[in-house]
C-alpha cells in the first residue's frame, strides 16, 4: 500500500529546482512517440523511438498536432521533449515525477496538467494509479503517460476513422477529448469496485463478516489512493472552464460534462465510503453477537450443571448419619430432584428470554 | 442497494461525447408523450406515441407549450425531441442518463434541469429514486420521465380546469409548478419514513433493541439515497432563483417556497439521520446491557455454588479419621453451614448492588 | 418526539402553492387579536375576535400599529387579516404552516419572518417549539402565535405603562423588541436546561451512570430541537440587520445585541451537547467498570475455590491404597493445605493488584 | 463546571434592554477606580472608590488617559461611568453582565471590547474566567475588571517608569497593551496545564491508566471553558486590526503580534485536546487490556483444574467393580496421569501464547 | 512530547513587547554568522563569530547578500543583527522565540518569514522541529537558525561552483532556493516515517496488532507536531506568492512549485493519518479477536467437562440402593456414556461452528 502513496522523493533532495529525475519504477521498456497530425481532411501519423525523428511537416495549415510519449522513464527523452517544444524547466521535472498529485499549472504560453489514470487490478483487488501529464500550447497537444498499454487506443481510432468531432474542432477539444477519456476510466474503475462492494454487503448481511473486515480495511484503503487522484480534479477542470485564453466558448460546454462525470465519480466513492463504513459496523457488530451468543450458551449450560453437581457433592459426603441415604428410594429421588432443578432453571432462563 | 447508487456506467465507455445511450433498466413499455398547450381562456391537449405526431398548431399567440416524455428508455425517441427542439448533443446524453446527479445547465438559449422524483417503496422500505429532465426554452417546457404512472397528474388536472395561476402566467411558472410537484414528493417520503422512525424509536425505547439494529443499516443506507437527491437541489434551485434571463420577478418569489421546502426537506433528512445514530447507539447499549445482566447473574448463580459444592467435597473426602463425619449432627450442621455461606454471600452480592 | 419535528405536511401534497392550510394541532380555542395602536403619548387598544372587528381610526399621525393574532388554526382568519394588509398568498401560506422552518423573506413592501418560540415543560422534560411569524410593513407590525398563553405579554405591559424605548421609537423598534422577547425566552430555557444537566453531572461522576444514559439521550434529542429552531435565527438577524430598507441606523445596535443573545445561546447549547457527550462516555466507562470489577471479583472467587475443590476431590477418590487417609492428621494436614493454597492465590492475587 | 459556563441570565429576562443588571458572583467588596494621565513627560495618577472623585483636571494637551474599573458588582457605578463618559445603554448592560461572551462593537464614536481574562487555579484544577471589557475613546481607554486583584499591574508600573513604549505612543498603543497583558495570561494558563498534561502523559504510559480517565474528562471540560474565552478572540483582533478609524497604522504591527500569540495559544489548546483524546484512547485501551489479561489468566487456571477436578470425580464413583482403584499402585497413577494432564494443558497454552 | 509543543512561554510574561527573550533549550554553542555575497561572476565569502566583524564591502553593484545566523540561543547577537540591518523589535522577537509558529510578516520594508526545518530522529523515532526565519529586505537575505549543523550547506555548495540559477537570478530567488531547502527536508522526513508505516502495517496485518498500539499512538503523536509545522506554511507561501513588492514574476512560478510540494507534504502526512487510524482499528479489532478466540476455546473446555464432572459426582454419592453401581461393568458402562457426552456436545459445538 505504502509504496502506491508516495515514490522515494528523496531522491531529489539536495538537486537544483528543474532537475528531471524519473521518481517510479524503472523499466526496461522503450520509450514510445506516437505522433498524429490532422485537420478535418488529412490526418498524418508517425511512431518514433526518439524525439529527433518527430517529423515536422506541417499536413496543412491549422493542422492540430498531437504528440503522445509513452514511457517517461528517461529523462533524457523527456529533455529532449522540452527542448523541441520550448518547455519549462519545472514542468520537464513535474512531468517525470510520477509521484506528482494532479494538478494544472497556467503558464502565459501554455497550459499544463497533471492527472492520475486508474485502473484496477482484479488480481490483487489494488487500484493502480498512472502518472498522465498534458502540455497544450497553441495547436499542439504533447501527452505523457507514465507506461503499459496505449490508454488513448480508442480515441485515436476514433481520430482516424474521422467520424467524431475531434477532427473538426480545434486543439482545446483534443484535449478534452484526453481528459475525458482519463475521466471515462474512473467509471469502469468504480463499477467494478462497486461489484465488489455488493458482494461484501451480501456477504456482511449473510452472516460471515468476520470473514470480510480484512477486506473491507483493504477497500478503505484503496479509496485513499482513488481520493487523492479524483478529488483534486474537481478544481482542476473548474479552472480549466474558466481559462478563456485557451479554451474556447465551444469546448467549455464539453469540459463541463467532463466536471460533472468527476464530482459523479466522487459521489459514488463518497458513497462506497459510507456504505464500507456502515458495512464494517455491521461486521463489527455481527461479530460481537455471535460471540456473545455462543458465550451465553455456553455459560447458560455451566450455570445449570453447577447445583446439580453441588447436590451429587452433598450426597456424596461421608457423614455416619445421613438419612436420606438409608432410604430405600433416596437414590431415584435424588435424581428426581436434579432434573426437576435443571429443568425449572431451563423454563426460567427460557421465560427470561436467555436461552 | 448498490444497484440504485450508481447505473452500467461502463456501457458508455470509449464513445464519443453526446451519444445518446439509455442508462439504466430496460422496460418493454412504449414511450408516451403527453402535449399541453394554453393560454389563460384556451387549452389544447394531444397525447401521442411518436415525435412525429406532436401537432405544431399554435393554440393563439402567447401560448405556452408542455411537452412530458413518460419513457426515456428509447434513444431513437429522446434523439427526435432533440431534434424537433434543437437541443444540444450533451443535453441528450444526460436526459438518457438515469444514473445522472441532480444537475442545473445554464445554456444561452435554455434551461436543462436533472432532478430526482423519490418514491417510498412500503413493501421493500426502499427509496425509489426517479431520473427527472427539464428543459426550458421561450414558451416551451419539455419534461422527461423515466417511466411510471404520470407524475404530473395533479398540475395536469389543475391546468385543465383552469382555476389555479398555471394558465395566467408565464412559462417559468410552468416550470415551478413541476419542480414543486417533484419537491412536494419528498414531503410524503419523508412523512412515511417519519412514521417508520417512531416506530423504530419504540421498538428501541422498548427495549427490544437487538432487532431494529439490521433495520436502522438499512434505513441509513436510504438515507445514503435520499441525500444524493436532495442536497445538490438547493444550489440548483438558487441557481435558478438568481437566473434573470429565464426567471421572472414575480416566479422568483414562488421559486424561494419550493428552496424553503427543499431545506426543510434536507433539516428533516438531516434529523432522521441523527435520530438514528441515537437509536443505533441506544439499540447497542440496551444489547450489551441485557447481555452483561445475563452474565451477572449467571456467574453470580455459580459463584455461589462453587464454594459450597467445595465444602461437600470436603466432607466427601475418605480420611480416615475424620472428627465431623462421626458426629450425630455432622451432617445437618454442614448442610446449615452451607446455607449460611451461600445467604452471606447472597447477602454481600445484593449489598454490593451487583444481584 | 418525531411529532416535534415534522407535521403531517402530506395534507398539503397536489394544492397548488399560497394554499393556506393550518398544519399543526387542532384546537377548539378560538383566534384572538390584540390590537395596539400608540404615539409617545397617546395609546389605543382593542380586543376583538374576528379581522372585521378591528378598528381603523388612526390615533395620531405617525402612531404605529401592533395587531398580534393568538391561534392561527382557523385558515379563515389568516386569510382574512391576508386581505385587510396585503399579503401574498405565499406569507399567509408559511404563517399557518405550523412546521416551517425560522426564515426571513424580504419582499419590496414587506419584511415576512418565521422564529419559533421555545419553551421547557419540566414534567415531561420536553421542547416545545411554538410557531411564530410577525409581518412588517410601513407603521404596522402583524405577528402571528400558534396557541397559548400571550408570549408578549411583559412587552405590552412595558407598551402601556410608556416608560420604556418602544413608544418613543419606530415600528422597527417595536419588530426588534418583539424578536427580543423570543430569544430572552431561550436564556430561561438554556437556564432550566443547564440545571438538568448539572444534576446529571452529578449523578453520573457520584457513580450512578448507567440509570442516566437514557435521559441522557433524550437530552439529545432535545437539542435537536432547539438547534433546529435557534441556529437559523443567527442567519437571518444578521440579515434583518443589513435590511436598510426597514431597519434604521438606530435600531441596527439593538438588533446586533440580539444577534449577540442568538449567538450565546448557541454557544451554550453547544457546551451543553459536548458535556452530554463527556457525560455519555463517563457514564458508560463507568457502567463498563462496574460490570467489570463485579466480573472480576467473581471470577476470583470460582477461581481460588476450583483448585481447592480439585484437592478435596482427590482426597474423595476410593482407591485402596491411599497413604494420606490412613494418616492420623491427614485430614487437618489436607484442610491445612487448602487454607495455605488458598491464602498464597489470594496474596499472588494482591499482589498483581487483581483484588 | 455548569456554574462557570453560565450565568443566571432569567434575573434578566422581561426586563427592556439596556438595563444594568450585574450578572455573576455576589460579592461585598469595594469598587476601586484607579485613574492615570500621562503625557511622554508627564504623569497623574488617582485611586477613587466613586465616579464623582474622578478628576477632570488635565494634565497636559494630548495627555492619555486610562480609567481602570475594578469590580462591576454595583450597577450605580457602571452607570454613572456610562454617563460621565457617555456610553450607550447597551454597552453598559454587556460591561456588567459578567457571562457575556469576548465581543467586539465598532460604535461610530467609540470601541467596545469585551474579553475574558484566564487564570488557573492550581488547587481545584479549574480555569477561572474574569470577564473583562475595554471602552475606547478619544484619548480615553476605560477597561473594567470583574473582581479579584489588579491585572494590569505590571503594566501600570511600566507606565509609571516610563521606559516602555507606552508613555510615547497613542491611546490605542494603550489598549493594545491592555489587550496584550491578558493575551500574555493565556500564556502562563496553558503551560501550567502542559505540565499537567505531561505529567497525565506519563500516568497513562506508566500503566496507571484507569486512575486518570476521571481527571482526563475534567481536563476536556476546562478546555471547552478556554475555547470559549480564546477562539472569539481571533476575529476580535482581526476585525480590530482593520479598522483605520481607531487603530494608527503604527499600532497594527503590535496588533498583528498579539493576533500571531491568540492563534499561537489556539495552536496550543488544540494540541492539548487532541492530546487528551489520544491519551483517553490508551488510557481506555490500558485498561481493558489489563483486565482481558486478569481474565485470561484466571479463565486458564480454573480451565487446568476442571478436567483434573472429573479425573478425582471418576475414581470418586463408588462402583462395586473399579478395577484401578485395587492396583496398589493406583493412587499415585492417578496422581501422575493428573499432573501429566495438567502439564500439558499448560504446554498447550504455553504454545499457543496464551500464558 | 510535550516540550516539543510549547516552550516556556512565560519567562516572557510581564516583559515590554519587542523584548528578545531566547524561548529554547540553552546551549553552549557559540553562534556563527557565515555571510555571502555574490554576483554571477564574482562571489565573496567570510565567517564571523560577531555582528561587528561583517565587513561591508560590496563585491560589485547589484551584488545578493546572503547573511545566515546559526545560533540564535544569544539575545545580543540577535538585537546586533537588527540594529545593523533595522528591523522592528516585534521582528527579533519572534527570531529569538523559537516556539513560534510558523508565519509571514508583510511589512512595507522588508519581508520576515518564520518556517520550521523538520528532522526525524530515527533513535527515538522523534520528529524534531527545528526554528529558521528569515528576513528579506532589498538584496539582502538575512536567515537564522536555531542550533545543529548548517541546514543550507548543498545549497551554499551549489552558490560556490555557481553553475544553478541562484548565482544569475535576484534576492527573491534566493529567498525560494533557502525555503525549497526547507522543504525538501519534509520529503526526506516523510519517506523515513512511511518506511516505518509500511513496517507497522506489516505487524498490523501479520497479527502482532497489540505490540504496535503504543508505537501507533506515539507516531499520531509525531503527526501532531508535523502537522503544526507543514500546514501553515500553504498559506504562509499563497500570500509570498501574492506579494508583487518582493516577488518578481519569474520567481513566481518557482515558488509556486514549493507551493505543490507542500500540499503533496501534507497530503502524504494527511494519508499517513488515516492508515495509522485504519491499522489503529485492525489492532483493535485484531487484539479483541484474539481474546476473544482464547475464552471461547477456554469456555468450551470447561463446558463440556462440567456435565462430565457432574455425571461423576453423580456415581459418587453414597446411597445405599443404587442399582448401577452393583453392576459388574457399570463402571465402564459409566466411562463409556461419559466419553459419548463429551463427543456429542463436541460434535454440536463444532456443527455451530463454535469450536
Amino acid at each position: 500500500m505504502i509504496n502506491r502513496i508516495y515514490q522515494n522523493f528523496s531522491q531529489k533532495a539536495g538537486l537544483p529546482p528543474g532537475t528531471v529525475v524519473h521518481v517510479g519504477e524503472k523499466t526496461e521498456e522503450r520509450t514510445r512517440i506516437d505522433l498524429m497530425r490532422f485537420t478535418p481532411t488529412k490526418i498524418f501519423e508517425q511512431q518514433c523511438n526518439t524525439v529527433a525523428e518527430i517529423a515536422d511537416t506541417a499536413v496543412d495549415a491549422g493542422a492540430i498536432t498531437w504528440v503522445h510519449v509513452n514511457g517517461i522513464h528517461q529523462p533524457r527523452v523527456v529533455e529532449e521533449i522540452g527542448r523541441k517544444f520550448d518547455f519549462h524547466a519545472l514542468i520537464l521535472e513535474d512531468i517525470a515525477n510520477t509521484g506528482h498529485r494532479p494538478k494544472i499549472d497556467e503558464w502565459d504560453e501554455y497550459l499544463f496538467l497533471v492527472v492520475k489514470s486508474l485502473t484496477y487490478d482484479e488480481q490483487s483487488l489494488f487500484v493502480m494509479p498512472a502518472h498522465v501529464a498534458f502540455v497544450f500550447r497553441d495547436d499542439v497537444v504533447v501527452s505523457f503517460q507514465e507506461s503499459g498499454p496505449d490508454l488513448f487506443a480508442s480515441l485515436r481510432e476514433r481520430i482516424r476513422t474521422g467520424n467524431g468531432r475531434v477532427r473538426k474542432k480545434g486543439a482545446d477539444y483534443l484535449l478534452y477529448a484526453l481528459l475525458d477519456t482519463v475521466v471515462d476510466g474512473y467509471y469502469s474503475l468504480l463499477e467494478k469496485m462497486g461489484d465488489r462492494v455488493g458482494d461484501l454487503e451480501e456477504l456482511a448481511l449473510g452472516g460471515d463478516a468476520s470473514a470480510i473486515f480484512h477486506e473491507i480495511h483493504e477497500f478503505r484503503q484503496e479509496m485513499t489512493v482513488i481520493r487523492r487522484s479524483i478529488w483534486p480534479l474537481r478544481d482542476i477542470i473548474s479552472r480549466l472552464e474558466n481559462n478563456e485564453a485557451f479554451i474556447s466558448e465551444n469546448t467549455r460546454h464539453y469540459l463541463a460534462d467532463v466536471h460533472d462525470h468527476v464530482i459523479q465519480s466522487i459521489d459514488i466513492a463518497e458513497t462506497f465510503r459510507d456504505m464500507l463504513a456502515g458495512l464494517q459496523e455491521i461486521a463489527l457488530s455481527l461479530n460481537s453477537n455471535k460471540m456473545n451468543e455462543i458465550m451465553k450458551v455456553l455459560t447458560l449450560i455451566a450455570t445449570i450443571f453447577i447445583p446439580l453437581t453441588f447436590i451429587a457433592g452433598v450426597y456424596g459426603m461421608n457423614f455416619k448419619f445421613m438419612p436420606e441415604l438409608e432410604w430405600k428410594w433416596g437414590y431415584f429421588a435424588a435424581l428426581a430432584f436434579m432434573f426437576l432443578v435443571g429443568c425449572s432453571m431451563g423454563i426460567y432462563f427460557k421465560k427470561k428470554s436467555w436461552l
